[in-house]
């Protein structure tokens, strides 16, 4: 029986669970936003099973995280690996939510023609995917390195999507008959873009866990700075 | 010395922590909206101000969370209390980003001749940092019931935030030099929104923890069914 793993075990365990879920959510990213450029309803409701499989994943996770937090009574830094995990399942649920909040949008907007020929959201989305997964790689490698390089890709993600904001914006100011379809554009951006300070909240907690002191809110000053 | 506090003391302290974290929140939800509406560049400083406060605070709650759990070693009840307050203090700080995000919308706002009288928006807030007060004080009280009635108040605020929606897409259509000015209140419902969201997300973690069972998804899939 597998009751009494030992406790480098049950952290293994909780790691790949952890890298499992992101996977899903790297999927369900790359699937809404196909399911916009592609037009394929299909995908949508794709989605939303994923998005079932990840919230029993993220309780299922939290329990375990309890479980050991109350049975093992670890002492710091296996503390802060498992009230880190805590966390950073949190995030990954709500980087599933957007994903399924894109194929809210995607449903409306594929039943209209399309407005424009789709290159920046792609790319957001790439970049997206691409966070969560080097969030998590950086979470079980404990490679702060990596994780420092996710802070740099969120202003590239913030640079996109101001660039599909102004472009929208002279579709909806010379044809106001565009304005719906650009509007739920700005919005399946935004969720990109929130995918993106989900991965940064992730890259951030590896750093803290890492480093073992608070950078979070010095690193927030600093990118505001640079605004 | 207070070192050696007992454990009850510990866990009022973190109480009144989070309580006061939630009371500047709430305050910077007014103070956001205000500098909007009374075009009060003052009170976008304030909230700035406001926001390292809140940083810094949540940075000790965690430092008392993580401390709680590493010397006191609590179990069942008193850690699943623990580890909730660690996900509020999360939540909490984000509802202070989102005013922050409000002010910087009222900034380019309020420099532009008004678009139209603000109604809704100033409804949506007052509610935002009612459910904000309510889920805090849930979680103090342990109050399952009081937290259930928040899940019902975001409903209301979907709905204002359709009604503003819905509003601003007329103006937009029928006047395009309305179009920024109209993209940044929808914005600033945006916010609002997700501020109701987080304080959802609280009075859910509140009722699992009162209940002992993870409701969370339940109820969202029962919220879902009713859209």
């Amino acid at each position: 029986m597998a009751i009494h793993r030992h406790f480098d075990e049950e952290l293994d365990l909780l790691k790949q669970k952890l890298v499992f879920m992101a996977s899903m959510a790297e999927s369900m990213i790359y699937k809404a936003v196909k399911s916009l450029t592609e037009r394929k309803e299909s995908l949508i409701a794709e989605v939303n099973e994923d998005e079932e499989k990840v919230n029993l994943l993220q309780i299922e996770i939290d329990e375990l995280c309890l479980n050991l937090l109350a049975l093992k009574q670890p002492m710091a830094t296996d503390l802060r690996f498992i009230t880190s995990a805590m966390k950073i399942n949190s995030e990954l649920e709500r980087i599933a939510d957007m994903a399924v909040n894109i194929t809210q949008r995607a449903s409306g907007l594929i039943k209209q023609p399309q407005l424009k020929p789709y290159i920046d959201i792609p790319r957001m989305a790439d970049l997206a995917q691409k966070m969560v997964k080097d969030s998590l790689d950086s979470f079980v490698r404990q490679d702060a390195e990596l994780a420092r390089s996710i802070l740099t890709r969120d202003d590239e993600i913030d640079v996109l999507k101001d660039q599909i904001f102004r472009e929208l914006l002279t579709f909806m100011i010379s044809d106001p008959s565009s304005i719906p379809r650009a509007l739920e554009l700005i919005l399946v951006s935004r969720h990109l873009e929130r995918i993106g300070d989900h991965a940064t909240n992730i890259a951030e907690d590896v750093i803290y866990l890492v480093q073992g002191k608070d950078i979070r809110h010095h690193i927030e000053e600093q990118r505001n700075h640079r605004k």
